[in-house]
This record gives structure tokens, C-alpha cells and sequence, in this order.
């Protein structure tokens, strides 16, 4: 193994003000984080995080029991305003059946740039592309759900496809069919067809993509900033940092290709709300109070339960076996770490927003 | 006019490393950036500059006459290190026009959460708002893409549809027959149905949306990191940035969704390179050298050339008059912004990249 | 010239809500700068913005005519919350004097660190290093100031040391005396002592370091962040980035080394204000309402008047000629830096400590 | 207990490129640190690491077993690039003993500015004001330290002055000497009459002040930037940011006030090196690979052993009771903060220095 390039894995935080830093590898004993910016005073609801990671859990192949460990921010369960830390032990680590790979490149995964880029592709260290890390994004974005929910703000995610299952109606939301099934889809119908492509998708040892969509309601208006840090922007940023996601559209999103103006302007009714949401809740960068609605694409799990033709660190042609037992596709896994994400870009420009507020000057 | 909430406008800056901070307004005396970051002795192409700054005026309403005045970071057209900032003069400005409509709330427009945000909705702060602050980041992005050349990597944008003229081929370009028409489409027949549907819609006094393709060839392996800063994420903030962008992907983007891993995973040549490429060029938010192409959603330009419903600052109904002459379609004003902010991203990533080599280490 | 080695000379800006970043060289057309995040609503006093100006300009000996043009964020002389753009055109330039020096090092300038860092010195990017940026951070500094004022907080700042010329009551300010004097030294002989000390050592040709004390009056209670970004660091910093500062200290300071706890805990008041105040306004790196007071030591200016053994770029002894005017004594020219330097830090501060209020939550 | 005006401890970051975030509080269960971005390939000293760590306990009154305790980043004691984080528990937490403090304000002291900022003074969340943070400091600093000395840069702090106990040769220093006693003081006579006045104030029940030397060795030519960021800024800012830190300075420092130019300018020998370093390794902001050398003034640890005269919460007079035991002088105990925070600062700064190298240029 190579150590010496001196390169190495930065960019682990995510937000300015409600900034989250991760850090752990897949296969070392701990993931963990760090929350610089989380607001006093709330009250954390551990039954709430435990809920998500166990939806984070759902129907995974890998099952790991996820106890976080609180190391400093809380006092009585309650955030004192300090950086709130964390860690998740981790368990299930068979590091020797990774070993054996280590010179055989696996297709469209991390290994091949990690090796090149870092100079080694290591069980630990390249542990940070594992989806492991998303854990962790899960419990920092159930505190930042919590805070915004001091202000009424909800957020919640759907499978919208997984190939040919499609729900049309997004954003219009069922929510209590959605709370019915394993992939918080809500046609109960395009649930049951989603299971069977999963099903038959195992099946033929393959994986399969699948789109997400995410809904926050009761977003005030004015958050966001006007040029470089529109709110659509940074939300793209936190989509697209999960690993896998190849595209993020929101409100009429990729379908306004060939549409007019005058089909997808929102008109305004008298009480400043729009007749229609093609905007997806966000204009020229900031929120309009309107449901912010988003999705995003997960490309198929790369890491197939078939053999793979491929070469070794040397350019010689090799067979990558298939091994252990992998996730058929991301969803419905994903969702809680596609609400986390949201969650902290959204509490983050929210304390941004409040930055600004006229509230310290003197009468 | 109100202005006194102490709200502001922040967020001007993108980047790390290569950083450009935008200023200006679209009616007052001049817009301009500075870039803070840019490596020292790199001679401008003055001409590429304008250029550019040409190409963003093509087929646009209103003419603008594009000087960039130069204040400070170049000695005899060299960057020396220092800060370069520089504006470029508003001309064609007819504020009368505008502040007529100031109490009347143009639809799917900054207007509302400007002047829900700020206080104001003035012709001058949220001239912001403007596409005209684009003519900066063209320009920041043209030295970027000059500074990305001296390492051959070259940036370039296509209109890849309007309405049902669609190119299929993508990323696959005829890069000559692109240079040949004003969308820059690589379709001639493409191209000239392009210009056929911008003319109808134009006739029925209506605006049309887009997409854009853009290709970055010449990429080293290595841009990016791996958590939160991935190369596709910071090239996804980018993109959305840019006024109207509705949606992203790249590499097999939102056809991901209904692939399986068997069909998508990029196997490999014995020389490292990649038989396919679903991946676009980024791999696990790294950049692994094969091709990266992306695209971005443009919605159709808001302001239409006939009246649309609307209300006024009071809630009363009101109708929004159309008057003056506006663009029907943001392509293909809207390429050298989208080559400009894939510039600026990878510059800043190149630059980061750099940050970790060892050659400062003592043999 | 050599202008190929890629360095550059990053780091223009400080702040991270009201941020300032400053750009141009001495001997280019302009120097300027870009305020991101100041709020809107705020009515300039040019008037106050001219008379620092001219203050900085007080006894120097390269008389410059600082007029400065306003590019953006203002209307109708009130800020709209976009970024202020600015810039103040260079005059009396003669670069035909600097480049003759080009090649003889200049002793404790800046001169050999920027050649060798940047491979040139260059009398434009080397201009970065010149006392001539600080005009910029005047006028930066003079629209923190009117920030502040809102909240009734006061900066100033006051000669207390050249040589032997020592004013001893410090922070007991009568500040009208100060106002009677060049130098605002708050005692009227202390003052004239000032002036011929002054005087001597341009007899001598000669040039002489100083120490300046700035007090602000109004702070509330809370700015600053407890461990890293202790509102004493940050203060620090700041006037430290002061061309030739040497040392910083607050409250008792330096003379804390002989000091017991006994002597120097201040004690309170039963209206929470202390008894004395040796903390200097800061406890634990947050302000506690008292007075803060700060001092900085300025070396002296390293320009003489007389000729100065040095070396050339091959290593060759030289001599460095006497040539032009230049300033004895940095005090009482460096004030309004000191101030504005201040008055950046404490908006930036302000902003940050608004930014955690409670004011959003709904009831 | 109030802990609901949504105020928080930001700010637990330090660093741009090599950046160390740390959490925990005094009697929570751990402390603790992530430091991003430090390079792939370094074989930790642990037992270098844990000798600080004593060092930092020599004299104290509450000892504490810094177990260290390595949560990521690390594969066989060699850092893998990715995010190092690490805690070391608490121990010796007698938390009752505080409670009864809550409401009587310890003059001098975090006590009241936190109470007044976040509403509470919880043994807990003003943890963070502890000097108990610094241990993690001190770990993160190792680890600065121990990438410094790849490229042969060593750091060493001392204590120059206790009272009246006094170095005068800095930075003439006997390293050896310094090795010889618990204050790392140069001088044998000196710190044999620290000793002593250590011992006559903890007699007396009360506390002192000192100043602490810090010299760095083998520094390259060229860390700094010009402007805001001037490495002279930056490690004012470092130091600054330690616990009842009161002043600053480097090279001539406090005493350039009464030097004359002709006195302090630093005259070059023909190999570019200077005859005298009044400068203190640092021109213009920039390193000039002379000895780095600068001083820090604590002031006496406001914790007495005596009683004092204060006031509660209610604005009541008060007395606070002498309890437990305290330190009598921060120095020694705070030398390795001192060189951890120059360690953590100068690494930063290498860093980024690296990332404006040409070596990514084709040739």
C-alpha cells in the first residue's frame, strides 16, 4: 500500500452557519460528526433519529444497528448551543473479503480515482466514498429537521421511479399512502410494481436506478441569496453531494425544455400566493413560500451480484467476482439521507436569513 | 421606496481558491468582479474575452455595448498575482421604463421575494437580479478558461434542445458543424428547426425553454473531493446559479433512472480508459480524465411581450403591460455563462488540487 | 521581469459577514474594493468618509487627492444591501523612480519575500504591498463606522508613544483635547513633544516607530465567539494586518506579566459593570459592555532618507539611494486605519451575533 | 436553568486548508477534535504527543490522564488523508462542586459574558471556555508539528517572564538549558526565581501573569499572504485565541515605539540573509526564512484561592468562596498551546503556499 503522496480528503463540512463536518471510514470503528452552529434550547427527539436510520436501513443488505454515540453539545438531552458530536460504531466489518480486491478496479466506483488521485484505495481511507458516511448525514439532518421545525417547516422525500414504476402526480402528494409502504411512494399501486422490479431485478443478480423526490412545506419567505448562493443552488449542491446522484431538478425542472412562458409563469392570486407552482417554491433564488418540491436521480448501485469483466491495478484484464450481498437500488435507503441534506441546507439558510434581521437596532 | 429593513443582499462570491466576487447592478453606471486567486503570468487573449462578450449579446433584445475597463492585477496584459478586478459600463439603461412597474408584481420574477426580502423592489438593488450580472462571470470565466488551457483543457457549451428540436447525439458533438450556427448546436438540422421555433414563438409574442449541453475535454484524473466538495456537487451549484437554471445532470443523468448496473457501469480498456462513458467524466465526485458532459435546464424567460395577469403591492389585481422587447429564448445567450461557470468551477478545483501535491517536501 | 512561477497573492479579503475585500496596486489607475454583506438602508455621510481620508493624507509627504467613485450598492446615497463597489483613482504616480530600485533589495520591505515568493517585484503587484491599500480599508472602515453609530457604538483611536513622548493615562481619553492636535494625542504636551521628535528625526533623515491606542465606547453585550474566533483574536488579526504593525495588545496587555490576580480581577458593581477595568472591554473573547481599548505598535517606516548598504538580486553589495519624500513616523497617518480596521472587525462581529437571535420563531 | 434564546457557541474552527474544529466541554464526558485537510502518509509520534500532553499537565492542580483516544484518519499509526478525529474523556469531574457556583459571577471570568449571551452558565456548555479545550489543541498541534518537520521546521516555546523574573536574551536561546526545567526557560538563574515567585504567590493565594517565547526554526521563504492574511495576522490571531492571552508581538514587537529606521532595518549579508532580525522571520507579511520569533502575555489566572467580593446573578453582593485547588501561572503549562497554535497556523499557511505551485504544468 502507497502512503506517501501527501494528497488528501478534504471538503468533509457542508454550510456556513449550521455547519456540518463528517469524518470516519467504513471499515475503521467509528463514523462520526460534528455540528458547529446548531442553536440552543432544543429539546432532541432520539426516538425520531433512531427512526430515520432505521429507514436508512430499510431493506439493506448490510445490516448494521446504528447507535449514536452523543460526545459533547447536549446537556439533559437538551443543545447548549456548543459543537454537537457524535459517533456510530461501526459493525459488520469484514475487511478481509475487501482486501482481496484491492488491485482488481471495480467498475464505475470510487476505487479507480481514489487509487490514482490518493495514491492508495484502502479499506479505511476509501471507506469515505462508502455509503456509510450518509449515516451520519442522517443524524446531523434529524437536528436540523428538528430546529426547523420550531418553525413549522416539514420535510419529507419519496420514491417517485424506479424504471418503468413512475409516479406522475409529484408534487401531489399523498402523504398517508406514502407513510403505507416501504418506499414512501404515494400511489400504492406503483409501490407494489417498484417491489417486483426490485424483486426481479435481485433476481437477475443486476441493480436498478430510481428517482427521488423531496417536498418542504412551510418554508417562509426570503431564503436564499441573490446571486452565487441562490437557494436552488446550494439545495443542487447538497443533492448532488450524495453519492450515486446524477441529476437534480426542481419545481417544473427538466420539462420546462419545451415549454412557454405563458404555460409556466406562476400568476398571482390576491392573497400573494400563486394559482400554480411550476416555480417549485423558489424564485430568482429565494423561497416564496410556495412548496419547495425537488427530485433527484440515483444511478443503479455499481456493485453488481454478478461477475464483472474489468482490470487490475496493472492494466492486465481480470474478473471482478461477485461477492457478499449488495442493495438492488438506492431507494427507498436513501431517502432519509436526500431529507438530512435538504434539512441542513435549509437550516443553514434560515440562520443566514436571520442574520439579517433589523432586531438589534436600538429604539 | 423602503429601505430600511437591514436586510442585504450577500452571497456574491463563488470559489475556494480561484474566487469571484460580483458586483453591480443592471441600471446603475457599471457591473464588475473581482477574482481573487488568479495565478500570476498569464497573458489574456483580450480578443477571446470579447468574444465571448459577443456571443452573450447574440440575438438579444437589448443591445449592450460590452467594454471591460480593467482596474487592477495585469501588467501589459499579464496577470501579476493581485487581485483583478474590472467593470464593464451599463449603457442602454431607460430606468423610466421600469419604475412604472414597480408596484405591479411581474410573475415568475425576482420581484415578489425581492420586495418581501429586502423591503424594495427598486430598479437599482434588484437590478441583481438581472441577467445582465452575467456579463461579469463571463468574463471571470474566460480567464479561468485561459488559465485552464495552459493544462489543454478546453471548455465548450451547445444548445442541445428547444421545444421538440432536439439533439440526440450528446456528448457525441461534430464540434465543427456547432461553430457554424448560432445555437452552437452540432445538428444542422437541429439548428435551423431551433431557429424556426424561436421565430414562431416570437410571433405569438411568447418565450420558450432550453437545453444546454457542455463538454469539458482534457480533464486530469484527480479534480474534486470526495465527501461534500465532489467535483459534480460544486459543478451543480454552478450551474443552478446561473438565473432560470431548473434542472442538472450529468453523464447518464436523468436516464439513470431506469438503467440497470449492467447496462450503465463503464468497464475498462487495458489502458485505463473506459469503454463507455455513463459516468461523464466524474467518478465518485472525482474526475477520472474520460470526457465530462453535463447539461442544465433553462425555463423560458419570464418577461413576455403580451399582458399577463398579475397584482399589484396592495393584493389589488392588476395587469402587467408588455413593453419593450425581450428575449424569447436564453439559448444561445446563455452558453458562454454556462462555459464561464464550468470554468470558474474547475479552475478552483485545478487550484485545489494543487494545494495537496508534494512538492514542497525536502528530498 | 520575471512574471512565470503561478504564485499569486490571494487573501484580499477579511470578514465573514460584512466582508471586505480590497483589490489594485499603488501604482496602477485605481485601487478599490468590494463590501459583500453590508445591510441596506444605511444613509452615507461622505462628508465623514472624505475627512478620515484626508486625515490618513495628514503631514504625508506624497500628497494624494483621494476622490472616491462609487460603482455599485449605492442609491440616492443610501445602501441597498448589494455590494458596494468602489474605487479611488492613483495620481502622482511616478513609476519611472521605482523602477529604477527594481534590482537593489530594499531593506525590511517587502521588496525580497515578494521576489522571491512571486518571482517579481514588480512596481505594480508589488503595489499590493504598499501603505497606499489602506486608503481602501478607510473607506470600508468609515461604512462599518456608520453602521455602528446606529447602535451608538464609537471608535477612535489616538497617538499615545513616539519614542521617549509617551502619554501614560491611557484609555483616560480627553477626547476633546485630542481633537485639538495632529497627532489626536489626548495630552496637549505629550503632543508637542510628538512634533519635535518628529521633526529631529527628519533632520536626522532618519524614521521613528510609534504606538497607537484605539478605544471603542457602546459595544453590547455578546460579540465575539468563545474559542477560535474570541473577539480579541479577530481584533488582533485585523491590526495586524496593518503594514508594519509589531505588536498587539488589550486591556492591561503587556503589563499583565507582573501583574497578580488579585490585583488585576475586576470586580463588579451591583449594576453588573465592573470596578475597574483591566479586561479591556473583553472576557473570555466575547465584549462585556465595559470599554474596549486596544493598542498597536508600529515600527518605523523603513524607507529613509538616507542611503541604506543592501544587496542586488545576484547577491552583489549595493547601496540603496535616498531618493523622494517619504513619512517619518507612521502615527498619526495609520489612525484611521486603525480605526477602520476596528470597525470592520466589530460589524462583522455584530452581523455574526445577530445572526443567532431569536426573533424568527413563531409564537 | 434557561437554554432558550437559540444562541450558539460558533467559531470552533481554525484554518482555511489545514482545519482543526473542536468540541467538548469541561465536564461533559470528552474532548475532542477533526482536523480536516491534514496530508495522507504521516507516521505519527504518539509518544511525542503524549509528552505534550504532560507537559501541558506539569504543575497543574487538576490532573487529568489524557488518554487519547483515535477515531479516524489513521491506519496503522499513518494518517490516510481523510479526516483525523480523536477525543480524550474527561476525568476528575467533581460537576457538584460548580453547581453551587451557577449564580455568583467569578469576577474576570466567562462567567458573566456567557450567562448574558447564551443565557446560561451551565457547567457544561461553558465547558468550552475551560482551558481544558486547549488539550485537543495540543494533540491537533502534534500532528501540525509533525508535518512541519518533514520539511525540517521545528517549534519551541518559553517562558521568558514571570513578574519580575526575566529573560533578556530572546531569541538567543540556550535550547539546551531550556530542556533543564519545567519552564523551558533558557536561563537556569531565571527559572530557579520563577520557581520561587510561583511559590511566594500560591502562599499569598493568588495568581500571576507571564510571557511566553515562541521561536520557529527552518522556515522556507514565502508563507503569508499579503494583505489580510499575513502570516505576522494570522498567528496573532492563533495566539490570541488562547485562553487570557492579553498581548502579542514578533521581531523588534513592543519595543519598536522608540526605534529609530536606521536602528531596525535588517541589512542584508550577500548570501541574503540578514545581519540582525528585527523583523522576526516575518516581512511584509511573509516569511523570510530568518528565525521566527514572537511573545504572547497571559495574564494571572482569574480563579483565586482567596475570597473575593462579587455579585449574583440577581446583582446581589456576593462573596465567591476559594474551593478546590487552582493554578497559581499559566506558564509552563500553557507552552505547548503556544506551540500547537503556531504548529496549527504555519502548517495552514504551507499548505496553501503549495497551492500556487507550478507543478501541475504541462510541459
Amino acid at each position: 500500500m502507497q502512503l506517501l503522496n501527501w494528497n488528501k480528503m478534504a471538503g468533509n463540512s457542508f454550510g456556513q452557519t449550521f455547519k456540518v463536518t463528517t469524518f470516519g471510514e467504513s471499515h475503521a470503528e467509528v463514523i462520526g460528526a460534528v455540528i458547529d452552529g446548531c442553536p440552543a434550547g432544543l429539546a432532541l427527539d432520539f426516538e425520531f433519529i433512531r427512526e430515520k436510520l432505521l429507514q436508512r436501513q430499510s431493506g439493506a443488505k448490510r445490516q448494521e444497528k446504528n447507535e449514536v454515540q452523543w460526545l459533547s453539545g447536549l446537556l439533559g438531552g437538551v443543545t447548549t448551543g456548543t459543537p454537537i458530536a457524535f459517533v456510530i460504531p461501526n459493525q459488520n466489518i469484514d475487511s478481509e473479503a475487501y482486501q482481496q480486491e484491492q488491485t482488481i478496479i471495480k467498475p464505475a466506483h470510487a476505487h479507480y480515482v481514489y487509487w490514482k488521485k490518493y495514491g492508495l484505495f484502502d479499506y479505511r481511507g476509501s471507506g469515505r466514498a462508502s455509503g456509510r458516511e450518509t449515516a451520519t448525514r442522517v443524524v446531523a439532518g434529524c437536528i436540523a429537521m428538528q430546529y426547523l421545525k420550531q418553525f413549522d417547516i416539514q420535510i419529507d422525500a419519496f420514491t417517485l421511479e424506479i424504471a418503468e414504476a413512475k409516479v406522475d402526480a409529484f408534487p401531489d402528494i399523498n402523504y398517508q399512502e406514502a407513510q403505507q409502504n416501504a418506499f414512501f411512494c404515494p400511489d400504492k399501486l406503483v409501490a407494489k410494481k417498484m417491489a417486483e422490479i426490485i424483486q426481479q431485478t435481485e433476481k437477475e443478480m443486476d441493480t436498478i436506478g430510481c428517482k427521488v423526490g423531496c417536498i418542504v412545506r412551510g418554508l417562509p419567505i426570503g431564503l436564499g441569496e441573490p446571486v452565487f448562493d441562490k437557494l436552488s443552488a446550494d439545495l443542487a449542491k447538497a443533492m448532488m453531494s450524495i453519492n450515486a446522484a446524477k441529476a437534480f431538478d426542481y419545481g417544473i425542472g427538466f420539462d420546462a425544455v419545451n415549454k412557454k412562458g405563458s404555460q409556466v409563469n406562476d400568476l398571482y392570486n390576491t392573497d400573494f400566493s400563486t394559482k400554480t407552482n411550476f416555480s417549485g417554491g423558489i424564485l430568482a433564488g429565494i423561497s416564496n413560500a410556495e412548496l419547495l418540491y425537488c427530485t433527484v436521480v440515483f444511478k443503479p448501485v455499481p456493485t453488481l451480484m454478478q461477475d464483472q469483466q474489468t482490470i487490475d491495478h496493472e492494466g492486465n484484464t481480470a474478473v471482478l467476482k461477485a461477492k457478499g450481498r449488495h442493495d438492488v437500488c438506492l431507494a427507498p435507503r436513501v431517502l432519509p439521507v436526500v431529507e438530512a441534506m435538504a434539512a441542513i441546507c435549509l437550516a443553514d439558510h434560515l440562520l443566514r436569513f436571520n442574520a439579517y434581521k433589523n432586531d438589534n437596532r436600538r429604539s
